[in-house]
This record gives C-alpha cells, structure tokens and sequence, in this order.
C-alpha cells in the first residue's frame, strides 16, 4: 500500500506542528501568557485540534517539554497519602522510573537545557507552574515557589549525580539507602520550616 | 616581531598535551591508576615537565577537569572553622562565584558533562576522590564518600536550577535567604546522621 503524501489535514502533521507552535510559544510567553488560540494560530490550524490532540493546554505543555517521562502523571500518583512522608514516595517514584530508563534519557535532558535557551525556559516554566500547583500548594501554600525550586534542585541534583556521573556509592546504592537519605531534605524543603 | 612557530620543547605546547593525555588517563583509569609518568609518556615529555606546569598529578587532575574555577582553592578556604557552619560556608562562597560569572560556565560545563562521557567520569572522579578527601572526611570520617555524592547532588542541583533554569524566586533570592534555605540540608548530607 502507498504511503500518504504531503499534510493530512488534522493528522500527525498537525500534532507536530502543534508542538512546535507550543514550544516556542510556552517559551516566549510563559505558560500563563501562552493561549490554545494564538499556538493553534501560529501553527495554522484549528484551535479545536488542540483539545483533539493533547486533551487541553496543560497536557499540550507537558507534551513541549518532551520529557523523557511525564511528571504530571507521577506526581498524580504520589502525592495522595500521608504529606509527612510525600518526599519518601516522590523519590522512591523516581528511583523507579530512572532505574528503568538509565542515564541517556536524562544526560538528553540535561544537554538540551544546557544548549537550548528554549529547553531551559520550558523547564523553568514547568518547577515554578507545574510543580507548584499540582503539588508542593497541595502540601505547603505558604513559600510554595521557593519550595517548588529547592524541590527541583534536589531532584534534578541526585539524577545528575546518580544517573549521569555515576558517583559511587550513590550510583550502586538500593533504593531503601537513597530514600533514607535524600527524603529527610526532600522533606524539609515540602513541608519544613525555611527563611 | 616575528610569532614563533611549530613545537616548542617545555612550552605552551607541551602544557596542552599533557592536559590532553591527562584528560585520557584519568578517565580511562581514574584518578587512583593514572599516573604522572604514563600520562608524560602518552603525551611524549619528560614527566618533570608535569611539577613544571601543574606542581604535581592533584593540580594537572584539577586543570584537566576544566572547570570554570578551581573548586579546591575555594574548598580550601571554606574548610577551615567551625564544622557545625560548613555548609553556611559552602553555599555562600559558590553563590559569590556563580553571581560573579553568571550561568553561562555552568551551562557549558553540564552540556560537556552530558555529551562527553570523559568529562562525565572526570567530574565523577573529582567527587569521589577529591571531595571525599579534602572536605567531607575532614568533618565526617564515616560514609564519606556517600556524602560528598549527596553533597554534590544539593550543589549542582542549585546551581543548575537557580542559574541554568532561573527558576524564580530561587534565581533572585539574595545570598542570605539561599543559605538560610540550603544550608540546613547540605550540613545534613556533611555531619548530619546517615541511613
């Protein structure tokens, strides 16, 4: 059979021509100042192709920031339970997740924040949105963007340092070790007291 | 006045390969099995010429890592004094640093980190040997080395998200809110107990 030719109306074309829009629009704007109306715009199709594609905006921003796995839904599954003990499942997730995908999807991560200005703005965009509304608010309202950051610093540190350097014993140590030592903190900047 | 050309013995040239043959060893063989003599070899010189231009294998490691500054010289002003406020110390003269240079070394330095594997293991090995002997087991004898990589990960973390992200309000908080907010965690990682 023949493959299809040229642009399909409503197709994959236009997923990824949404994508494109949005990434440059999430990065321009912010995601508060980005709208479905101007991306669907800019990438000249229907604003409905949106909601058809990606389910919404938020789900649309998510999608721009290609992330090796998508947080929202991680963090959906862990942040119900007892908040005294969220960083102890927010890191047990994550060693999980990483564990399984090694090194290469994050040291990806890390170079494109590290050459694309537009890499690292969405990334900035998802800590100080994303994070603060879905979870850190949901545990501490008070300082939750000073929260949101420190979180992201520890998170996005231990992933370095475990996963792309390899640092030993942290790189080999069991998931009950690194929990055991990283939570305490983790912990600290959810719910701790801080300046 | 003419420029001088071509190769000349114990000169700038013979600075740049040992660099590059000490870039190869160390993380071919870690900083423990390089040694000075295999890396003058590799780079065709008398080894002599490594206490020459670098004082010795610790100095050549530090200049083969090509970080934006040397970490030890830092290290080594920040040690001495109370253990208890350490961290305060840490953090404060790395945000003196960083400020003054800003995000663009770092970025390079996580992009070279996340492309090169050999930079990657030379970082790694900078952790796990010369953090682990010149500031953590000078503090905390026990599990040293578990605590230079956590030590590490709260570092870059910070570093990454305040001034490669620019995650706000963390980016423009100043000096005193940074430590107040960080310290307490990486004093945890230095003398604070440990699973």
């Amino acid at each position: 059979m023949p493959r299809r030719r040229g642009r399909r109306p409503g197709g994959a074309d236009t997923r990824a021509e949404l994508l494109a829009a949005a990434r440059v629009e999430f990065a321009e704007r912010g995601y508060d100042g980005a709208t479905v109306r101007v991306i669907a715009e800019r990438a000249g199709v229907d604003p409905a192709m949106v909601n058809h594609w990606f389910g919404g905006k938020d789900s649309l921003f998510i999608s721009a920031l290609e992330l090796p796995v998508d947080p929202t839904t991680i963090l959906a599954e862990v942040v119900p339970g007892d908040p005294d003990h969220l960083a102890e499942r927010i890191i047990a997730r994550f060693l999980e997740l990483w564990d399984g995908t090694g090194g290469a999807p994050l040291s990806a991560l890390l170079q494109s924040v590290a050459t694309h200005d537009i890499a690292a703005r969405l990334l900035r965009e998802f800590v100080e949105r994303v994070l603060v509304a879905r979870v850190v608010s949901t545990v501490a309202p008070d300082q939750a963007a000073l929260r949101a950051g420190l979180c992201g610093s520890q998170i996005l540190g231990l992933a370095v340092v475990r996963y792309v350097l390899k640092v030993e014993p942290l790189a080999s140590a069991d998931h009950a070790t690194v929990i055991a030592a990283v939570a305490p903190n983790l912990q600290r900047y959810l719910t701790g007291p801080l300046p």
